[in-house]
């Protein structure tokens, strides 16, 4: 990509412009998502995944599809309606008691939900596919847009009225084959967060069920923008939110009783079920000796923007964002320094060499800005590798190699410069 | 994928119900997508995309995308959001003369709009990027669910209240830009309907604007469910819509004067917006000469369901879909016969070594169906390849292949399989 086609805007830093745009509570990776431009805010909660931040979102949701599709998850993908009828949320009793229920009405004093989540339509859809025990376990999952109609939508993308959702639903004939799914989950979840750069920061925490039972197990990423309170058990690392901390007085994994309370944002959420959306919808099975049984079902979720603002909470320093290697926006920041017809025949030969080696670059070839002003902006953006070639480096048939997270020049024949990045 | 644990159930033909289940002038595209499981209706013009269905999905989405990137059109993809901000649709008047918006109420007497198109985003997020004539031309786009609240919702996927859309916008700094540009999109979309298997039957359509612009084209595809009705040109193909025929006693390109009528469905729209949307968001930019003008935009549209409907209502025969190679669900379905342990020894390891080649493959594992059963629904999923594994075949090394589209079977040794099918 060519930075001087690019669309996208970056902006100064001026915290009392963007606190006033986006409320109190902004969190910084909200301030530099906006700043690099990566993100647009439409209004309060809503905003554009500008194309710097749409590749980030594209990476994640690879690495998530990647992960639900393999064994041991097999989940299928499907993609249900946001548009859902009154009567489904009516039939859960929903309807009423969700508070953040976005309701529409259309033609024909029809009156529709816009989804926050997806029982509703999941378990009548299991109904028309499922009838025995053969059929089981089944495991579907989407990514989808959501819409929760938060009083105060604020820390920018960590809550958001609109978002992307990776859900997923799974079916099961006993709660033991659910426990057994369910645990998988929790090291595909960690491993997930882990491929995304923040594994050594999210920690698997204990939590209340909610709406959907009576307890449930989040991750949650340790930062001081986060809304939730979490104790970190010193010894093994399992968390418990803050608000089932008294009923844990000691870590239900290993005993220990030293925690360190931390602030964090809740980027998964999975729930066991059991039958409290199969009852309502009259979804059972019938099992091996003939009798018919509610089937017993897991939802399990990650909120993808909310990902991508976790990943940018933890990885940026007083320059810009830092992005990992796995869900950096291009792996490759070129930038040209000085117009002499001789570098810039080099900066687009080079250009052309590392796209067609499947390398994803973005090239600063604007003629209109300063080494200072280019360097600011790389560093803003926070593309792992920073590749310069200018006069100096043409001299030596080299190129000035800069790893984002690292101080240290690299001067790398240009022969060389595949083996020294490292996808 | 092993077809014993696909997320799908196929239904016998059933008119009368179907018909009652999705409203009159239902499609017969949609009756085979919904009764060969690719589809499930919630209600009333909304689907869910099921596991074959969202392939499809998939795989119409990976086309147009590739056409948007590459060159000529090196548009860049972003994701606007849903929700929407009356403010912006009481500019265009859109608030009131739109008659298919949905609006929604959120917390604190907030209004929305839930986005039926992006003008109203588009235009005042490109005026925080659109400065100077340097700056364009440029183009973004995105794959989004749009919302119309249509009074009738009719002919299934062809006509629905929430739906899949490639929307497309560019900017420009004279019209006669927007104009070569607008013209290198005709031909990219008719590549994109070729691509898709529907390029034969895909004609560039004038015809009205609507509430965008005087004119604009449409690519229409003909098929006897269409709600349009299009007059072809005998001689060049283009085609007129007949709420513009008697301004054309003429072909406006050959000149040519015998048309024929045809049915069609309008599978993408794209239009000259010039400055109606750039004058009220105050869209300019500074021209070399120093003066400021409004930037001159066009929009380009593709719905990505009612093309799947498209390709389904052209691509089938009596038996259920033929699906073309390019956008099939999978390019191999493989069928063992009868359940003896050398037999499913063969078909395993088959389903193993295709897939290791890349060969997306359906595996009809189940061992409680009839060979009649299982090629009655190989036929109405319309998988392009069909390779059965029995004990006949197994006698002779070899697999029977037969191709959806043509009558003959082959009976091919296994080691010769993948010089046979052809990706």
């Amino acid at each position: 990509m060519l930075q001087s086609k690019l669309f996208y805007k970056t902006e100064k830093p001026d915290k009392s412009a963007s606190r006033i745009l986006t409320g109190e509570g902004q969190a910084i990776s909200n301030e530099l998502l906006v700043r690099a431009g990566f993100l647009d805010q439409l209004m309060a909660g809503v905003y554009t995944f500008l194309p710097l931040g749409f590749k980030v979102l594209q990476k994640i949701e690879n690495i998530i599809r990647k992960n639900m599709e393999s064994a041991p998850v097999s989940s299928q993908e499907i993609l249900m309606p946001v548009l859902q009828p009154k009567e489904n949320w009516q039939k859960t009793g929903r309807w009423q008691s969700l508070d953040i229920l976005f309701k529409v009405n259309g033609s024909g004093d029809k009156e529709y939900a816009l989804g926050p989540t997806h029982e509703e339509v999941v378990s009548p859809l299991a109904k028309k596919i499922i009838f025995s025990y053969r059929d089981l376990p089944l495991s579907v999952f989407q990514i989808q847009t959501k819409f929760r109609d938060e009083l105060r939508a604020k820390s920018g993308i960590l809550r958001t009225r609109e978002f992307l959702m990776k859900d997923m639903y799974s079916f099961h004939a006993t709660q033991e084959d659910l426990d057994k799914y369910y645990d998988k989950l929790i090291k595909v979840y960690l491993n997930i967060f882990s491929e995304c750069g923040i594994g050594k920061n999210t920690h698997q925490t204990l939590a209340s069920g909610g709406s959907f039972s009576k307890y449930s197990d989040e991750f949650q990423t340790i930062t001081d923008v986060g809304e939730d309170i979490i104790y970190v058990c010193k010894k093994c690392k399992l968390a418990i939110n803050k608000e089932i901390k008294n009923e844990h007085s000691k870590c239900p994994k290993c005993g220990g009783a030293d925690f360190d309370e931390k602030k964090a944002v809740e980027v998964g959420n999975i729930f066991k079920l059991g039958n409290k959306y199969s009852l309502p919808f009259d979804l059972k099975f019938k099992d091996k000796d003939g009798s018919e049984k509610p089937v017993i079902m897991g939802c399990f979720g990650i909120g993808l923007g909310r990902l991508m603002g976790a990943v940018a909470e933890i990885n940026y320093d007083e320059k810009g964002l830092i992005w990992p290697k796995s869900v950096a926006p291009f792996l490759v920041h070129l930038i040209q320094l000085g117009n002499a017809p001789k570098i810039n025949k080099i900066a687009k030969k080079l250009y052309t060499d590392l796209q067609k080696k499947n390398i994803e670059i973005l090239y600063d070839d604007r003629q209109d800005k300063t080494a200072g002003e280019k360097f600011a902006e790389a560093d803003l953006i926070g593309i792992p590798y920073r590749i310069v070639v200018s006069e100096n480096t043409r001299k030596s048939n080299s190129v000035e190699i800069k790893e984002r997270n690292k101080k240290q020049l690299k001067l790398v024949k240009i022969n060389s410069i595949e083996k020294t990045i490292n996808k």
